[in-house]
């Protein structure tokens, strides 16, 4: 993944050199801020990427892809609102360290800069670019409110979990790579077939993340697990073991435990006996699958494509 | 001012028939709700007036100019939560009748809805439309902060007031203005001037809130007068009134009354002595003179031109 690095790289210096220390300093602190906190800039890298895959210049899809970071940085500020986040990277999050108004405004703020940064591409693609960009940013919107919606709602269908995390996650992916594909004059079929590419790999990231969450080796998962299971959250696994308990099986799910761990351990027998845990590789397996096929489709640059195909490699066969 | 109650029952209808009942309604819901509410449409029919004013078919302005009313009304959803505003219009604004969180999503997704709407104009003219209204959503949001900030602020200068009000109110009408200019072919200068026109008309009308707030006529305000007085508001009144008070006039500015109607007239009493009340006037007049100027620079046609400038007296000279 020597090339996905490099434009990583490329971008969180590029970023570091942007100057969002405008005035009132209230509205633009918090940009600076939640962006100075890093993260991994794998969208805005997937821009690059994708418009290097078709024959384009990296350099020319640079501040496009700062604007899809931006975007997705806006997004983290006001969901970290809604879930009353305190942390954020292990910094406090906008809110906490300033407070909601703070966070509701400069996020707006942060939405309106990444069109500023969206739009700085060629007259020629720009509707085509802004179409897709409205699209998603609705998109991820609608997401973030099914989630709201899902934590309290008891009979969440898989169906509805996916498309929840379709448009959450992935739409964000594939919209930062149809972005760099249009800048590099893709046709139309080959933004398309890059765009589902990411679809379908956020949403086998996102199934993994589920599983991860419960199987996960600590160390490598980068942060404690069983987080899904004791909140009780409307994961890929639990929907489906709740499907195929029996009522036993049902009541252990809903019982209350005496320990944290004891729930945790329970409750991922339960995932293994019902079958949900090779139920959900399964699924990740074949939203794996189907990226690597649209990749195939794009019909892109070898190397690059081997790069994106590593990268997806990268980001779902983590190991248990 | 036939023309403009025209252009706003147009905007009125069509904006009827938008549909924005998608899903999840939790997103969407609070969209129809806000837009139901009504309000002047004051905005929107000054794009459809400046599309006119420069020979263009208002028609074609139509789509962008729902653009503008969607986002001063995004505006308002993330104001009302800010401000804990219980009531818009004599409804439940929407963080009170559902929730913050769905204030701020809805919110979120109505500022992109601005930007579907915006959008839709001719290619040729994308560019510049969007560089207008990116800056001009942008200033909206620094005004709501610089708003926020001057509630708690002892020392707000008369220039940063105005640099509020501008930002908060004036560009929007100058941006709504300039992008009907745009849609009908105006030149530069032209586009420019109307901008101006609007900054500046937003400017007195501001003031002029800021005037009969304080001395105005409830009945012919529309709302109880008195109470930027009872709340301490660093309006243009205060300001100068400080400004210019005695010792004595200071601590009345700054005392405890038994009750609400003494502090009104006592108040409103210096800012009738120490000339606060003919400077925030003779304010008013400046930038409403200002703006007619703008306005006959602009040189668009002569029977627009007259209900721009009908309706700019409309909004300035109400009775006191």
């Amino acid at each position: 993944m020597e090339k996905i690095n490099g434009y990583t790289a490329l971008i969180e210096r590029t970023l570091a050199r942007q100057d969002f220390n405008d005035k009132p300093i209230e509205l633009y602190e918090p940009i600076s801020y939640i962006l100075s906190l890093g993260g991994k800039r794998l969208r805005p890298a997937l821009t690059l990427a994708a418009c290097e895959l078709f024959g384009g210049d990296p350099q020319e899809a640079l501040v496009p892809a700062l604007g899809i970071e931006i975007f997705h940085n806006f997004s983290l500020i006001h969901d970290d609102i809604m879930d009353k986040a305190p942390l954020r990277r292990g910094k406090k999050t906008v809110h906490e360290k300033w407070n909601s108004d703070v966070a509701i405004l400069s996020g707006d703020a942060m939405l309106v800069k990444a069109y500023q940064y969206i739009v700085s591409v060629k007259p020629e693609i720009l509707p085509s670019v802004i179409k897709v960009f409205n699209q998603t940013a609705l998109e991820v919107c609608e997401g973030q409110q099914y989630d709201l919606n899902f934590e309290t709602q008891d009979d969440v269908l898989e169906d509805d979990y996916i498309e929840m995390i379709r448009l959450k996650t992935s739409v964000l992916l594939g919209c930062a790579l149809e972005i760099g594909a249009l800048i590099a004059g893709a046709s139309v079929k080959q933004a398309d077939a890059i765009y589902s590419f990411g679809e379908s790999i956020g949403i086998a990231f996102q199934i993994q993340d589920d599983i991860l969450d419960a199987f996960g080796d600590p160390e490598k998962f980068g942060k404690a697990t069983g987080g899904d299971i004791l909140n009780n959250k409307n994961t890929i696994l639990r929907i489906n073991a709740t499907h195929n308990s029996s009522p036993e099986q049902l009541a252990s799910l809903e019982a209350n435990y005496a320990s944290d761990a004891e729930k945790v351990e329970t409750v991922k027998g339960i995932f293994k006996d019902t079958g949900a845990l090779v139920y959900a590789q399964s699924r990740m397996n074949e939203f794996y699958d189907e990226a690597i096929k649209h990749l195939k489709d794009a019909n892109g640059s070898t190397e690059i494509e081997t790069e994106l195909a590593t990268f997806a490699q990268w980001l779902i066969k983590r190991d248990l």
